[in-house]
């Protein structure tokens, strides 16, 4: 899109007259940590980057770029994997990292109020200290803000039992592009409403408004947990045990999935003894409870269905620490990942029995195009994590011929009923690949919805289905 | 809204040769049963109802219809209580009666296909047949139609555990005013990939095209269930129980409250002996798990709270046909209230704490307005329905002054963190009362994204945004 306005040194002036000088960033320098999220190595430098202080400085600012036709681009911990935060079309970025109160827990409705600047983790703390819980546990949990979780409808190990994000937010206040404030819903589970502008808002990536507070539905902490670690010989063997644990009546909190290379990487990353069982490919299965007899009689069947589909071995994590131990492997897999090369981060999510059908997808065109990839993800929903190597491959591979391979392979999770994102949104870096999901008809719809709220455009700009 | 076309004998010749002469109703007497749906005494005729077959004849009727500008009202089972299926503007209904095939169960990946005519009920069987079910339960569940549930994002009692229909559907295909068929997500639960067009159509009453095929998530089925039913002497000690249930760490099924009127005038139209313990209003209370081992610990401390909130008695019904008794009668009140008087359905829901304060009010609106109501609902979730009867209030005081009562009553709940509708939407008979939840600016959005899907106003109207 072009006819974006540059911002110069009166834009500059207005903006410090909102936030103070101090929270208006626009030295080179110090901007550079607001030109890249955690997409492969992009990096485009904004003109200016503020750190507002509330909805009603956001509003002002709004109000002012919807006017000049100035985009902005809302940034929160700056962790997307899909470049939802990157300022593609350089001007404003606004970071939510001074929005950082959880402004009430209520205990009696199970909700809490809180400001979209909070870290996950930070979030759960405070729950954890009421007996409470807010189950989407992204790895990037020790980092990552509510307002991203928010923008990308963010999941986490945790979501196979508990839900995504989405099914946590119930109310949001949302600064629009034109400066004007609404709360989407209301503080209640229930709600017919109108229509739902709550699950609009969740999963727009910053493209239809900022969120400056959210509620957020919140569940009693969970008690006891189990976690069993089971080696295959191959991911297919792997992935094939993942629906027989439904059929068989069990409830799995979680089964991640995870292989050599992913595992191998990460314990010589962190100078760890590796706690794996023997195999190529890894299963993480996890069952919780108000007591342990809830799960023990699912974990003996767990070790009875994982020998079925010829596992090496299944070990059991009993303790908090032991369980840490191999958390701690599973959530570094993407950072060290990251250390041994630039990569391309695939979200594909499909029905979970299909997921053999997409590993071997994988593996074909691995040896089609020359690539390596490391998989690893959420087996128990189908959202399998494909991190493609970038290593010795050519600029003209990586970047003309990569592109064929993950259209290949978006277009098999299409055909099993699954589609292109699960959990890191289409952002800038996936939107190449959206036809394949969306006709034109259901294109000119998101378009048209996009134009209510965002009419000028200028609201996180180059995403999601913008060109 | 004018501007309609007037159906003429050439739209129904074209009518016929999309559907078939003996799908094509217009005549006066057979068109009566689509004048009406639940809500209060209302009725409008249509000029005629049309019984399609398929996706495709949907789509050519409502090109047609789009073209020609005329109005369109869906309808289902015709359970709604809120006017969603009342043909306000005369026109074209259509019936999604034989659109009624279950189409696939998918029992690897946990989900459902149907088309929108099937009976909850029905699908419940099915489903049940392969150890699977789908929770929502609305008290018309033995005839309300699935397509009907996802217009309102409709409940039950089962919701408060489970989630209401919005939590069940994944995937939707869907044809637009203008003919044209999208399919509105994936079958997956996870899904971050544009905006949630899923989300947008659930609950959106009809109002943006009409739901074809529907993909809904299922579990596997509830094995163990048990019920208590509390007597309390008054409404504000029965709902004053509700949130502590919740704070002790008990997880209830359901929570539903019945207060003597309603069940006072099921006993009697049923001829049946009255099982419910002595009070003025009563508590049902529901655990269910894979064994009863789960939840006889629940059942012991919720005893406890009901005794520490004054219950009068605590009754334990264990086997399927006590529990029926009961919920038998918690079913039957919307309709042996509407046996003796017309009323008006309010469907308030507010956090479940602040449910004793919505009581309060119906009482003394009650006092102030000289009407007499019946209150029943999913208490857990704070929705509470509330009969107000007609009896022999003057029209005068029926359709001037009632509504102000409703008005006083709404904007309690509003200011309480709740809202108008928990579960039966807005439809024809609230629409009056959004400005009590909506500001100028989030009602222009919902116009906008109306627009979006329907610029020529065809689909539904009169419903919801629309005057």
């Amino acid at each position: 899109m072009s006819g974006f306005k540059t911002i110069d040194l009166k834009d500059i002036a207005y903006f410090q007259s909102i936030v103070g000088e101090d929270h208006c960033i626009h030295n080179s320098n110090d901007l550079d940590e607001y030109s890249r999220d955690y997409t492969e190595d992009l990096s485009f430098m904004p003109s200016c980057a503020l750190l507002p202080k509330s909805a009603q400085e956001i509003s002002k600012i709004l109000a002012y770029c919807n006017k000049k036709i100035i985009p902005v681009t809302p940034r929160g911990a700056g962790t997307s994997l899909s470049g939802g935060a990157l300022p593609v079309h350089g001007g404003l970025v606004i970071s939510t990292k001074r929005l950082n109160k959880v402004l009430e827990i209520d205990e009696q409705n199970f909700f809490v109020v809180t400001e979209p600047g909070v870290v996950n983790e930070d979030l759960r703390q405070k729950l954890q200290e009421k007996g409470l819980t807010y189950p989407p546990d992204p790895a990037s949990k020790g980092s990552c803000f509510i307002g991203g979780n928010i923008a990308h409808s963010s999941g986490g190990p945790q979501a196979l039992k508990y839900g995504s994000t989405k099914e946590y937010v119930l109310n949001l206040e949302l600064v629009l592009p034109n400066g004007k404030i609404i709360w989407t819903g209301a503080n209640t589970i229930k709600n017919s409403t109108g229509y739902n502008i709550t699950q609009l808002v969740v999963g727009s990536e910053g493209t239809l408004g900022i969120v400056t507070k959210a509620v957020l539905k919140v569940i009693p902490a969970l008690q006891e947990k189990i976690l069993m670690v089971a080696g295959f010989e191959n991911a297919t063997d792997a992935c094939a045990t993942v629906a027989p644990l439904f059929m068989k009546g069990l409830e799995p909190a979680l089964v991640e999935l995870l292989d050599e290379k992913g595992v191998a990487l990460a314990v010589e990353a962190k100078g760890l003894a590796n706690p794996f069982p023997p195999g190529k490919s890894f299963l993480m299965i996890g069952y919780d409870g108000k007591n342990r007899e809830q799960f023990m009689d699912f974990c003996e069947q767990t070790m009875l269905v994982c020998e079925e589909y010829n596992a090496t071995e299944v070990l059991l994590a009993d303790t908090a620490e032991e369980q840490e131990r191999y958390w701690d492997i599973r959530r570094s897999i993407g950072e060290v990942v990251k250390l041994k090369s630039i990569y391309k981060e695939e979200d594909t999510v499909v029905p979970r029995a299909h997921l053999p059908a997409v590993i071997q997808k994988v593996e074909e065109l691995e040896k089609k195009y020359g690539f390596e990839a490391v998989c690893y993800g959420h087996a128990g929903d189908g959202n399998l994590h494909i991190n493609i190597l970038k290593q010795d491959l050519s600029s003209e591979v990586w970047e003309n011929e990569l592109p064929k391979a993950i259209r290949e392979l978006f277009e098999v999770c299409k055909e099993l009923g699954g589609t292109i994102s699960g959990e890191h949104g289409i952002g800038y870096v996936q939107k190449q690949y959206m036809d394949i999901v969306l006709n034109q008809t259901h294109f000119d719809i998101l378009k048209g919805i996009k134009n209510v709220f965002d009419p000028q455009g200028i609201m996180n700009p180059g995403k999601m289905i913008d060109e």
